[in-house]
């Protein structure tokens, strides 16, 4: 009764785009090295939408920067306000924010965006649209927190060393039902769900929601900053190589062959729906992901190896980090990564197996069903505009000794190898991406299939 | 950022409706006594819909009873198909679907619906549009029964007597994951909660979802099945009545005095925004209740005697049973209690605090924020065609020995009950209402107003 979108393409073909197409001109040199030259934060500032990308939600890129010109004046206003400290986490959530991932949020949440996030996954407009909103965005402070804050109706937001970094304005302050936010974000209140344990079990009992003016961009100084591309320097880049489609690859894990074949094998599909120059966005997470995954900066020489050795076409790959934090909750968190990709222009999401899922805290099995990932994305309110790719499964072919998708007429000629088992045996993944094979032992396995 | 739709009203005046108001006539007689003559399956066929009240969800009411011409040939086919008992709230959900509670939903849901019940609290149709569907209406399956379907593509539901009730095609089976069914829809997974104790923690591990047909409209032979009127009988009712505006007012607990003010001052409201004849739908819960509500039986009664004392006018107020089970699932639950009251002509729904709220079954808290069921309401996707009234708090006012709205100059002059409280000391419900005081001793309180 209800329609179920298709999980294929909702615009086949270049021409049933609402955009008119760019003129061609020559491509850019890799962004992996250009990027090295000339800090980030100089092409920040200037936001240019194209009109051959997908539109922003709500259709305006929201960025939460203060002008250049009133940074002295907020920061001396800053220094007059209750002040409230950022976790590491906060911190990143700042960041996705300032940059405007989550558009058209213009803040840490207030109540009526928290309600309808956990309700309804999506946030009504003014103007009566829908978008998408799949997980909270909020920030949370306790009791003397809130005893300090008063009847002021702005705070400033400080690092761990006390420097300010943000202004919250027009505030809100309202209760942090930690058990009511976990079951209905997460599907189970089980102990043991990572981002629980890291950012809300030891949260304060309120929530604080506002506008957010932040004083300048977010940066880790672990040289990784480079990599770290907005919303708004992605549209300028894909402008710049003329895209007119953009297909977005999230991954928390090490990239393997079988993970290259499938992107190449995307774009090659594209190409052959008529478009012209399809982009890859191949998007680690950057956020806080839990301790068994392979750590960021291990994963980011190895994706600087996938163009290095060519396996990935540079001229039509742009590699950058998604800022977000990893709450691991599944379909309802890939609604989330696919949400903040439409953002920075991406019209194709490549979706796989139980995307962000988990091995459930309790129980000998995952914690969502495999297919409820794609399913519920395709389903999604506010997520229509966005074409969802389904991940064909790929495997290693033992009779071509290299990674091929799967056949399912020879099942024995394949070795299925799983993302997270490389992420089990750190060591090895540089090796494993080299010859698609690790034979490095793991400590856990939850799939089969390449994820 | 995101819209916060208003807690007032949406089409603050007749003028603003889409319909043409029909021509004034005389009052029916009431409509309780009405029905004690003739049995109300006489009138449940003929489908009458008022161009003058608001549309059911989807466009059309959708009922889900076999044609009597053809009830011979589908018992027989029901006879050769595999067979599924129901349970008593089961049989109730049966009922729901098949008088278009439901409405657009035609049986109970397949992965799709269940997933988006779930995830949005919605369900899009295939012309694109949204209604509300926030609790799932689903049927359990044990992997016995689950062996007996086979490859069997429908299956006859039959009673606790074998007697087949209705016919399911078009079936799909999948996973009943009982503990994110839960958190997705309670925000907790605490034990105690009584709908899931009662249908979900000992039901089967699969959920089957098809379309429904029904063999003839469903009796509990309990000598109040008169008062059990369809949405289209009741939406002809309103018609004869010549309402221009229908207020659904829903109670699990016994009406005393303070309702009856609220419910005469909400008509007083309605004719002074310009409606000519706006009727009330008292609408009592009939479906599944925990063991300490009062007993439909004495609700009826007590509801009876309202119209009798001409408390409440019989010529504008129609009596009638719901025959959905209780959840108890607060925010999410309000939203199925409100929807179904469009699909029964209501487009104005009064809502209380914490509308279907309970105490948590494990800490000394309610269970939901009392102010968040409004919220939520005013925010549920599909229901934006519908008008919210927030219950006007009342109070026995000492000063007058009468129930009043509160007036907060002069707390002391007010006695709160509850109407919870007066569930829970049963034997005293009908002096209550006569006196609007319970001097009887209760076992538990959870709240200080009247719900």
């Amino acid at each position: 009764m209800a329609a179920m979108a298709s999980l294929y393409l909702k615009n086949p073909a270049p021409l049933s785009h609402s955009f008119t197409k760019p003129t061609k001109t020559h491509f850019a040199p890799p962004l992996k090295l250009r990027l090295r030259h000339g800090p980030a934060s100089k092409t920040r500032y200037p936001t240019r939408i194209s009109a051959s990308l997908i539109n922003p939600d709500g259709g305006k890129l929201i960025e939460l920067f203060v002008e250049k010109s009133e940074k002295d004046s907020k920061t001396e206003k800053a220094l007059g306000l209750p002040k409230i400290k950022l976790s590491k986490t906060d911190l990143q959530w700042v960041h996705v924010l300032s940059e405007g991932w989550a558009s058209p949020l213009k803040g840490f949440m207030r109540e009526s965006e928290f309600l309808q996030t956990l309700h309804f996954n999506s946030l009504r407009l003014d103007n009566g649209s829908v978008v998408n909103m799949s997980v909270p965005i909020v920030l949370a402070i306790d009791d003397a927190q809130k005893g300090r804050v008063g009847s002021s109706t702005s705070v400033a937001l400080v690092d761990d060393e006390d420097k300010v970094v943000a202004i919250l304005s027009d505030i809100e302050i309202y209760k942090h039902n930690k058990e009511e936010r976990i079951a209905r974000t997460w599907g189970t209140t089980a102990p043991g769900l990572p981002y629980v344990e890291e950012a809300i079990s030891c949260a304060g009992n309120w929530l604080i929601g506002g506008d957010l003016e932040v004083l300048e961009p977010i940066k880790y100084n672990d040289g990784l900053d480079h990599f770290r591309l907005s919303p708004a320097q992605l549209r300028n880049e894909f402008e710049k190589r003329n895209a007119d489609a953009v297909f977005a690859f999230q991954l928390r894990n090490p990239v393997h062959n079988g993970h290259a074949l499938l992107m190449t094998d995307t774009r090659r599909r594209l190409l052959e729906m008529g478009y012209k120059n399809p982009v890859l966005l191949l998007h680690p997470l950057g956020g806080y992901t839990k301790a068994d995954d392979v750590p960021l900066i291990w994963r980011m020489r190895q994706h600087e190896k996938v163009l290095e050795d060519g396996v990935l076409d540079p001229e039509t790959t742009v590699v950058s980090i998604f800022p977000s934090p990893m709450h691991y909750a599944g379909p309802t968190e890939v609604q989330w990564h696919a949400k903040a990709r439409i953002n920075a222009g991406a019209n194709f999401y490549i979706v796989g197996r139980d995307p962000a899922g988990m091995s459930h805290p309790l129980e000998k099995r995952d914690l969502y069903d495999a297919d409820h990932g794609k399913k519920v994305l395709s389903m999604a309110p506010g997520l229509e505009r966005l074409n969802i790719l389904p991940f064909k499964v790929a495997a290693y072919d033992l009779t071509q000794s290299k990674m091929a998708f799967f056949d399912p007429s020879r099942p024995q000629d394949f070795l299925f190898i799983s993302g997270t088992k490389v992420s089990l045996s750190n060591g090895c993944f540089r090796y494993f991406f080299l010859s698609a094979i690790c034979h490095l032992p793991h400590k856990k396995s939850r799939t089969q299939t390449i994820n």
